[in-house]
């Protein structure tokens, strides 16, 4: 099947752009295709560069919301709240319109939000937020990018922007130039298809108590992160992913996507090219193709 | 199972108001509430006042949509986007900054370009529509009300703004005052629960061919329509619907809701009063209640 | 001095488009060229074709507003702002974030809700504005042109949007249908430089009681209509004509430009090709040099 | 006359606030009003507190623009517009959709961007600025007030967001901080009521040469500088200015307003409290009755 899937995206090869406004990501490979597929109970499937690490920049934002969900519970939506944005991922308008509460958490300004609660319910986020994510993929040499953090710092006017109108807002506690840190840390981990697609399964199997490196989830809680990965995981572009794929997903600038089908399985794709929207144009695709051809989607 | 739900919702008795802008409306008794499941392997249940009827509202953009996509396919998708909107659901602001096109068949003007459609692909459009609701609820009493679009006309300045604007940007064919009159009528059909859930059982059934009264889809088709139902159906609340609930449905400010669980059942529900968002507030907690209780959403 | 004016203004020929949107405006002779200039001590000068009359438009909303100003007074401002827009004078989205209250009475949205005012203040609108107006210029030959009116309005969605949004934020009292007619036909009105020149001689000349067919302004009042003029008499261009020309002014899409000078002289320019802004290209030119060569401007 | 004008702001005493986002500016006496006018003749008329000084806080604005036109003549309009701005003093919003091009050099936006010009075309930007003022009002003892200018940065977030976001659109050349600081120290001058009408008295009087401390303007560039005072001093109260008051005019949120009435005289004024749009009461009040008084504005 995966191999199927991997044959007919090949002919969107070279179709779009690595994102080049973090310099430490535009020399990627930008013609690498690689995914992985983990079932609930115990299967895996993996083609092509399934076990190459990449930034997952993004896709980070969902293991934040886990975090902060096990930590704050549904107080977490006075600061951030639950609805599509219908705007691009780091629009201004939206958050100056609606006075400091981003639309909700997997924009940027939502991220940054996230960013500053675990800064303020940890002792060392950095080190937490690292062994939360290791246990999930299971592999301990899973790590932050220093070069790839600061390269975004050095660059990253706009998140500066917006986490100072938060800050403006009173939406954010700590220090702004600690929490844009955090922020880009936590995007700069960099994972495997087959590490994201392991990492993800627990969001799938609603069997298996969610209990990871501290971080506890009802079953409950982990149907409404899927339910907002669905809204809100593809920035302005969630209806058409919904209306192609319909499955709970996130995306990232480093060209990964991970998505789950309930009860099923969860999968994870890479690849750097990306379209006008910042989505990864052959990740969208496959998954695409996964949903249609296997007729079994969420919907 | 329904009888527990209907027990919980009565704590909302009285909250929210009826929608009060359509003069013909504001005379429902506010504090009637129905709902009725039905499976797709022939089991129906049903609480309250589930056999009366009410103005379905925008739940008809369900209905026209499907005859939309069966006509014109994916072309429709040049017409109308299919991405949340981010606003309410009658924001004129949205429209004008996107020249024309409609973010996505669920606000008004995306219905309203659906209207326009319909005109121009059937010879007596009014007809058809109601044929087709008709057969897919299997009652051939049920009908327009002309009083109540009529009623809507004469007040719906809102509506005509927006008419007016689509017809600007040409994305109205026909003649404004003809759309708006068909999109009206659309409006004013009058179903019951019982009805409802019936019209929507095909839309959650996918072992059975879509053919009613002439329109087919594939199966494709209907997921995606899901899809749209998903993340478009409750305007500005759809993320907080998608998070709560977590299943494909569409609201009316009629105060009905229409939902499908794929596999499973459709299910519609019914009560007056609405939150400020336009959306039933018994309607929603009854659905909220019914998957928590069940632990059973697409999620 | 208006000769040098009109020999610089030549290297202009050519530049811009005449309006294309109103059918009956798209035949006027695209080169034409002409300018009076009357100054408040009885002196006249004219070059080009300065008797030949065209369509007024939106200079119309001058008079408007004189009329709306001396039945209303000071109470007029809670109907209508007095602020630049900063965006297109078409602009619906301004309108609906201010819920229905236009930015300035020069603006469509704002000419609409004067149109609104003399239609409820006048027991024959049409009459005693076309009245007025001829009073103003002198000349009871000046008139309506039909043709024109009735061409607008079956072309003109996107007023008609906008008079039923403000409509629906309760702005207009009458029908809106009247509302637009009356609107289309104030604009209809045809005028030559010379009779413009003369009918805004009144505005710049603050030693002679502004008293006509009824209409009574005072000193104070009509300071103020300058002040309007001043910073909203241009669109979104407001500032820009303020820069390089530097006094009130009103323009209108047929390409007149009515202007004047406090204390000394009022001036009317007419040359049919605009600018992107909708502005007259060798109008704002020809005034640009008047008031660049005189070294007098009010600033 | 200045003393009747005193007399009957008097009746606006107490309404309003202080600003007080800025720490250091809200220990002021709320109750202060001086007043100074200096006629193009050489006399001068005093009311009040017109010795002490202030913060001059935006009406910095006007000394930036003079030198930046000096320095860069027209080419300056590529980076700054000369449009009202039609929404708040500091909304990100109209950024954003402009793409980083602010409206006007008035609102914050457009006075960063003067800020980085300076920066980059002068060798020692602090001291020269400083010198360009102190010789304008011929008072060595004018400085910056460093405790101020440092409070603002402290809390500035707003500042930083737009600071940050020119800077994302590539529209500030030097370092974010550097801007910030600059910016926020040309506002911290303080000055009198007797030195700001003294400053403000070559843009009035256009028979004198403009050349202060190395900044030379031409005629015409004083009037179109006051053109933008005009349309532009006022953030989105400049309709409402203009038609009160009719002169070009910059305020301050320490509650200073300067205005000029071209070849007549120089006026600056100063009380603490606001109103809800950042300009002062009384200030305000007071030069309305001025300007209505004497029958003398520009209109």
């Amino acid at each position: 099947m995966l191999e199927n899937v991997c044959r007919q995206v090949q002919s969107l090869a070279g179709v779009g752009h690595v994102a080049d406004y973090i310099p430490a990501l535009a020399n990627v490979d930008a013609d690498r295709f690689g995914i992985c597929l983990r079932t609930v109970d115990g299967n895996d499937y993996v083609v092509g560069d399934s076990a190459v690490r990449f930034s997952i920049q993004s896709i980070s934002k969902v293991f934040a919301l886990a975090m902060c969900l096990a930590v704050k519970g549904e107080a977490l939506w006075t600061r951030v709240g639950k609805e599509p944005s219908g705007t691009a991922f780091n629009s201004l308008v939206q958050l100056e319109v609606e006075r400091g509460i981003p639309r909700n958490p997997f924009i940027n300004a939502g991220a940054l939000v996230l960013a500053d609660i675990l800064l303020t319910s940890f002792d060392d986020p950095e080190k937490e937020f690292l062994a939360f994510v290791r246990e999930l993929c299971g592999n301990n040499t899973v790590d932050y990018n220093d070069k790839v953090a600061l390269s975004e710092r050095e660059t990253g006017y706009l998140n500066a922007a917006i986490a100072n109108l938060l800050k403006y807002h009173r939406n954010i506690e700590c220090d702004v130039e600690r929490v844009l840190r955090f922020y880009l840390q936590m995007c700069s981990i960099e994972m495997s298809c087959e590490e994201l697609a392991k990492a993800f399964l627990p969001f799938a199997d609603h069997n298996v108590q969610f209990a990871h490196a501290g971080i506890e989830l009802t079953r409950s809680q982990i149907k409404r992160m899927n339910a907002i990965m669905q809204t809100c995981g593809f920035y302005d572009e969630a209806g058409e992913f919904s209306y192609l794929v319909g499955l709970p997903a996130k995306s990232g600038v480093g060209g990964g996507i991970a998505a789950i089908y309930p009860h099923r399985y969860a999968v994870a794709v890479w690849s750097p090219r990306l379209n006008g929207k910042g989505n990864s144009v052959m990740g969208m695709k496959a998954l695409e193709i996964l949903t249609t051809e296997t007729s079994e989607s969420i919907f």
